[in-house]
């Protein structure tokens, strides 16, 4: 019975553990930067024991890897899934690595039982998710889905002055071939969550219905540098005025936006930074994000208003720009009622839960059905080389996974 | 009649742009740093004008540089007057200098007028007031009236690692002879105020009756970094919190405190200041000052209750340390009064105010009478190459300095 088909969970943790290898730092974690020597490496590992698997790969021209296993009807539409082997500098061993080698482990566990899925079965590897090297998150899966233009894609470079293009080209992945989506019938990806909700509430499984609206915002406030000593109080064009009128403000308004609103100043900057004098400018960032439309939007208008009230009431000169917006995406209904119909039909504790950060899937779920699986990951640590989550709960993920496809693909 | 005394403003002014020249900036303004070659430059330049003035000029173990007018009982303790030549590397043409030179067109009326005073004049240039070289502020000052040992000036060092002791050899200033104040009957220094409050109410001179109380805190705040996106509000360790609700209190606290208090946050710092991550550390520091001991006292203990309390209420570690502390100054009476009668009698429109700032005054001041006299200086700017004075304002101040010198140094 397909019903009574388990991933293998020690084979998952094996290879995760064989790739953290690849670009393993000091610490624990993973180094294995998008387009880099390692990362080729890396690719090389995967391809090794997908092709071992009866699997064909290629890759496309923005550096897409995908692994494909042939259906009982190959010109079908495919069921696909994957996430991306790429880390930040210094990133751990699950985070995108995951959802590529759970997607493995589903291929293996059907060639366990001879098993061949009536349509057939693609796991992507998206190029530079992390955008940490090449300055453009989900790098890969915008280029494929059409949202961001190849040649933008090529023309990024790192640090270093190195272009996509010329790293693509010196890796010998073709930058020249014609670039066309494969069509998808379903996509799955299976993540960390990078979150510390699941733990929180003791859920082996997040059902991921959606991506939350999410917004960055700069705000500079004019002052006038005066010294510390000698400028009364009601002398002073003090930035530092605002700061202390906007922060309650904003958390207060933040709070009244319910449980699933988000509010980090994470930068705050005074110029010229002297204890004995008063900025003559600050400069703080403001992330806002929330998976409700309207409270999301309201949340971005109090954040205008609030800043130029603050400003006009201390008679100081400033903006608020906003520097970066991704809207929410809302998963497809079929793709997400697959995972929680095979979370129940498992019996792992599930909940249904908005990614707080974005995933490839963001851009898949333009041109195809949608949904992701979330597991949990030790304090909701992620971006850092002490991520760490429980091997039964990346079992029960990948097994989450290959159920889900398979309802997807066998209809 | 000595009461119809007065100075030559233009000859004040036109040294004081002599003077300017020497380290003269693009911007306009001064950058002649202690015991540099421009520092001695500087001296060499006023040395000329006092001994053209018939007086003897002398450097002290420290480098203060002494220049001296004989009394008619030439054994009597002196009056004294001075200020410093040293600048901020990006200093004005007049914190300083201003003292220097009306004290030196103090002695130069005397000459025009052929007049004697009873007691001895001394113009005292002291060494490092800035502390922007070598740091610590008011080096000189401290060393010549005890309160700093000799050895430990000597062994303070720049950034390209001299010393005190080196430099002083390297421009010829004797650092091994015995060391001794002179006698001191009264003290006055005359200086631009470095505020905006001389400006604002309209006055002429400032009769400077002591210095703030003043203290320097640093407040560190240890949160965890979390991603601003998965991570909600309540599972936050947010530092940020704590300035949320730290800055009004601090602000509304300072106001209770009267017009007086002086509160400022010169300094943030969010590590590691990326914007969508909540800050794992916060780091901030806070300036107070107050003229009264008790309202001083009070503002700097309820800084200390109030960051435990935020820190309590979100549960949070972190600290407030107090990283330097000057005790308030109150001026000599006699002193004092003496500024206060010169203003009245000259016809100037004076006030009583405090200094917000240290000057070496407050070293003096342990050892001797002192008072000092504030003029105003445009907008309060200071240490600032865009630092200016009206010709008439640096007069009157001098004039003041004359007559309050005098009614010290015929008694």
């Amino acid at each position: 019975m397909v019903s009574e088909l388990r991933v293998n969970g020690d084979r998952l943790w094996s290879r995760l553990m064989a790739m953290a290898e690849v670009g393993a730092t000091a610490q624990g974690g993973c180094n294995r930067q998008a387009l880099t020597d390692l990362d080729m490496a890396g690719r090389r590992v995967l391809t090794g024991w997908a092709e071992a698997a009866g699997c064909r790969a290629r890759t496309d021209a923005v550096g897409n890897l995908f692994i494909r296993r042939a259906g009982r009807d190959d010109s079908l539409p495919v069921v696909m899934t994957g996430s991306h082997l790429d880390t930040q500098p210094t990133g751990g061993k699950f985070d995108g690595v995951y959802g590529v080698l759970a997607g493995l482990e589903v291929i293996e566990t059907l060639n366990d039982r001879a098993l061949t899925s009536l349509r057939p079965i693609e796991l992507a590897v998206w190029c530079n998710e992390e955008g940490s090297r090449f300055p453009m998150a989900m790098m890969g899966s915008a280029v494929w889905s059409g949202r961001l233009a190849l040649e933008t894609a090529y023309g990024l470079t790192d640090r270093a002055g190195l272009s996509v293009r010329q790293e693509l080209e010196r890796l010998g992945i073709a930058a020249h071939q014609p670039f066309a989506h494969q069509n998808v019938k379903a996509a799955f990806e299976a993540h960390i969550e990078q979150g510390p909700v699941l733990e929180e509430k003791c859920k082996t499984i997040g059902v991921v219905t959606g991506v939350q609206h999410m917004s960055r915002h700069e705000v500079v406030i004019e002052g006038q540098e005066a010294h510390a000593g000698p400028t009364p109080m009601h002398l002073r064009r003090d930035p530092i005025r605002v700061l202390a009128e906007l922060l309650p403000a904003l958390y207060a308004a933040t709070a009244q936006r319910g449980p699933d609103a988000r509010f980090t100043v994470g930068f705050i900057e005074t110029l010229p930074g002297s204890p004995n004098t008063v900025p003559g400018r600050l400069r703080f960032t403001v992330d806002i994000r929330h998976p409700d439309d309207g409270h999301y939007r309201a949340l971005r208008a109090e954040l205008g208003r609030l800043v130029r009230a603050a400003l006009e009431r201390h008679s100081l000169h400033g903006e608020v720009r906003c520097v970066w917006e991704a809207p929410g995406v809302s998963f497809d209904p079929g793709c997400i009622e697959a995972v929680r119909a095979a979370t129940a039909r498992l019996g792992f504790a599930g909940m249904d839960m908005v990614s707080g950060a974005g995933h490839d899937s963001c851009n898949v779920a333009a041109v195809a059905p949608t949904a992701m699986i979330f597991v949990p990951c030790a304090g909701g640590l992620s971006h850092n080389e002490a991520e760490s989550a429980l091997p039964a709960d990346l079992a029960a993920g990948a097994n989450v996974l290959l159920h889900a496809m398979l309802s997807m693909a066998e209809s």
